[in-house]
């Protein structure tokens, strides 16, 4: 899911992203209700009418934000109170109000409010964490009102095998139609990731969507999807588009350097978006360098179009049993650039 | 012409202005010189190639920049000296070298250098620049080497009848294919505006283009064709869009102020723009007010295709006999919002 945070792709029309193979985005209840709030996107029709998007949504509870961007000021087991980032005005989230402002905003997959540890946290907070997480699942459950929506539960436990276990295992029984593993891609690094992932999947059933969240590099994709994941977010392929770094068949490129100036190559012959099939590698340099805007909205849509097939391909590889070979002809194609 | 400034109109992709009426583009030769450098466009494939538009294309010759943007350093019949408004280093154009570049840019329309002196300047000034702009342009024509290129003529003279009346009986034995003029919306009013046009239009041939650059508000665009104006670029278009100010059929709209916050409304009823059919003016606002690139880039669509739109119903009324009470509509119209 590419990352659509205030009600945008950044830069980019809903018809650019299904011409890449977008399905499905995402977008953060925490922004979204600050600005320009959710009674605002409710009274303008729901998410979809008001961005243009009739593909499904899924929205965040809008607790990572509160943990990582507003800045926490306060944690029980009623509701966190946080700092607006964007005026500093002290605001409250419970479990029950993560759910109502989901249900403004009119996503198709809505989340739990879940408390997300950095991870870097003693075992203690981790376990306090997990424990909370389930309490609070229990009470979205309970709160849901809508019958379009599908509520995802949220695994956490840090990087702690028994924790993620008995996470997963607390909130399976809530049967929620999805599952979410948070508090990864937090610090830790790649390896404790994958291992993690492996203590978690066989805890979450297999018939329903596993959704890993803010995760990744492609890398981390593939290594996840080959873990049992089905569904991913991430603002990499459009933040580093707009920072000029692409994802090509052959490894990143850095679109400022002065070796693509007289470069009439496409970025990436493997790729069929407009940025490479339509300009050359001395145009997408020349847009950078120039500060103009079509440089940034060009690499977002060639990143999220590499995303979006490199998952494609995988999907084949996995339907022709050659999944393993698959991740290891990326791993060494992503070196060569 | 929407201005591409840089070999992009600013955040919109060829196609986006296809759909909305656009059938030629402005690109500037002052500022595609400095960055990438003319040969470095020629070596990628030259303008059209380089920003993946096959329509007709128009550069200027880089002298309006020199005078008002890069700090005219000195000046005489032989050439301009001035310093790079980039990195301050100092350089030199000559009539020759503003065609040598036009040719390496590739542009269908190119235009003579001229000398375009400020609105205030006294009466001797005009008439110097007058002389200079003439002597140049044989200059011009005698280096043109393209015969795929029509290099159009620049009248000059300010805002005194003799002056330009003067610079145009002295261009048209020349026999350009195409006459601009310059000099116009540099600080007069438009009253001071519209009378230089209707002395000067005469003197220029009515079967081939006359082009009013660097003109205007929309009103100025209606007002001029009804004088004999055929062509017109402006910037004023994009960067009012980029500013969040519509130009709508009931006149300006400033995007960001509050009272668009909750309305579902289309910006403009009228228009078919997909920031008109897809969004509303409370979605509008939201971009703008999160500082989202979207906003630009919608308002800028939009506005392009007001400006197409305006021009198109004109031409109508004009083929109608009826091009004075439609700019009476006009006029009145825009003024209700």
């Amino acid at each position: 899911m590419p990352v659509g945070t205030l009600g945008t792709v950044k830069g980019l029309f809903p018809d650019q992203l299904r011409a890449v193979g977008t399905q499905k985005l995402l977008a953060n209840t925490y922004h979204l209700a600050l600005r320009p709030g959710a009674e605002v996107v409710e009274e303008l029709g729901g998410l979809h009418r008001f961005m243009d998007w009739d593909g499904p949504i899924l929205t965040d509870s809008g607790g990572f934000q509160v943990f990582s961007l507003a800045g926490l000021r306060d944690i029980d087991d009623e509701r966190v109170v946080f700092k607006s980032h964007i005026d500093g005005s002290i605001l409250e989230l419970t479990p029950a109000r993560a759910i109502e402002i989901q249900q403004q905003l009119g996503a198709d997959c809505i989340m739990c409010l879940d408390e997300c540890p950095p991870a870097d946290a003693p075992i203690e907070q981790i376990a306090e964490a997990v424990r909370r997480t389930t309490l609070w699942a229990q009470l979205c459950r309970d709160t849901q009102a809508r019958d379009d929506q599908a509520l995802f539960g949220i695994v956490q436990g840090g990087i702690d095998q028994s924790q993620r276990e008995k996470s997963a295992d607390k909130l399976v029984p809530l049967d929620f139609p999805g599952y979410a593993i948070g508090g990864l891609s937090v610090g830790e690094s790649p390896t404790e990731m994958y291992r993690t992932l492996d203590h978690t999947t066989p805890h979450l059933p297999s018939e329903k969507p596993r959704y890993l969240m803010g995760v990744g590099r492609p890398e981390d994709l593939v290594e996840s999807v080959l873990r049992g994941i089905d569904l991913f977010d991430c603002v990499m392929p459009t933040r580093n588009g707009r920072n000029a770094t692409a994802f090509t068949s052959t490894g990143r490129v850095k679109m400022r350097n002065r070796k693509h100036m007289r470069d009439d190559a496409p970025l990436d012959p493997a790729c069929e978006c407009p940025a490479c099939t339509r300009y050359c590698r001395g145009y997408l340099r020349h847009m950078f360098i120039a500060g103009e805007m079509l440089g940034p909205i060009l690499l977002s849509l060639h990143n999220i179009a590499f995303y979006h097939r490199t998952m494609s391909d995988l999907r084949v590889a996995i339907l022709e049993g050659r999944a393993d070979s698959f991740r290891s002809e990326c791993l060494a194609a992503w070196e060569s650039e």
